[in-house]
């Protein structure tokens, strides 16, 4: 465990660039030996993983230990509601797909992590 | 006291589905016997009890515990700009008036409860 | 260090009113004596100190000892993309520029600080 830990939550797809910014400029400042940075999307934010043009920064953030989930819930209901419906096995491989984001980002939170809405 | 409590803040009437969403999902994925979960709302949100088209959802999760609250100070304002002006006793009774909801969110957060802005 | 610790998280230049609304309602509500209220800007919401209408108000509530900060990363990127160059020499004077907002964010919280985001 490292001494900095950082939850970033992403619920609205046109946050993905100040998140990500985010997750960037921490590591960056405490150093990527001090500090485990975990991403959870969920709402609109939660499909982005399929079709975002920031994937490429999301996978160089991921080789260094940046964690990314994405909410199962939040999944079903876009594609329930006819907005997209995305197979999770079309994810990147660095997604890790959580039964329900709510429930992780709380979890996350009683392990250290330090909640930050971007 | 639950090993789970969640607070959820509400400032924008137009995220109560997201926050209520959030409820229902926490509640269904952790078990509702392990889980306390508060609802602060301010800003537009706390006029959302009076006329929203959700309150049956609310009040069968009142029904199940979460616990609602209005800011009083919102709802001050709300109506000294000419926004809405709303009776504290025309709430639903499963809503609970608090003077300062940014104080109410501070107190929570103090007695265990982990925060998530829907 | 006083019992009750805020942290307000302003990222976007349109929540400052909001979040000024808090901290004046929370040192209302719990008295001055009884909080330490920290502020910290980032994103567009950085550049606000440099053009913002509300500025007097940022002066009495610093005046009251509510701490401002201001991400040094938001202020190039905004300058990068053409969007507004803010030459730090010119913010306000009770406005503390940061190297990082987010690491700012980390720290604050555990420091014991109680985050929202308004």
């Amino acid at each position: 465990m490292k001494e900095m830990r950082l939850l970033l939550h992403v619920s609205d797809n046109d946050r993905w660039s100040i998140a990500l910014g985010n997750a960037i400029n921490f590591l960056k400042d405490v150093g990527e030996d001090n500090a485990d940075v975990v991403i959870v999307a969920n709402g609109t934010a939660a499909a982005s993983y399929a079709y975002s043009d920031k994937i490429e920064t999301m996978e160089v953030l991921a080789d260094k230990g940046v964690q990314f989930k994405a909410c199962r819930n939040s999944l079903k209901k876009l594609c329930a509601e006819g907005s997209v419906c995305i197979n999770e096995d079309a994810l990147p491989t660095f997604v890790k797909v959580v039964s329900a984001g709510i429930s992780e980002i709380v979890y996350k939170q009683q392990e250290g992590y330090v909640y930050v809405k971007p």
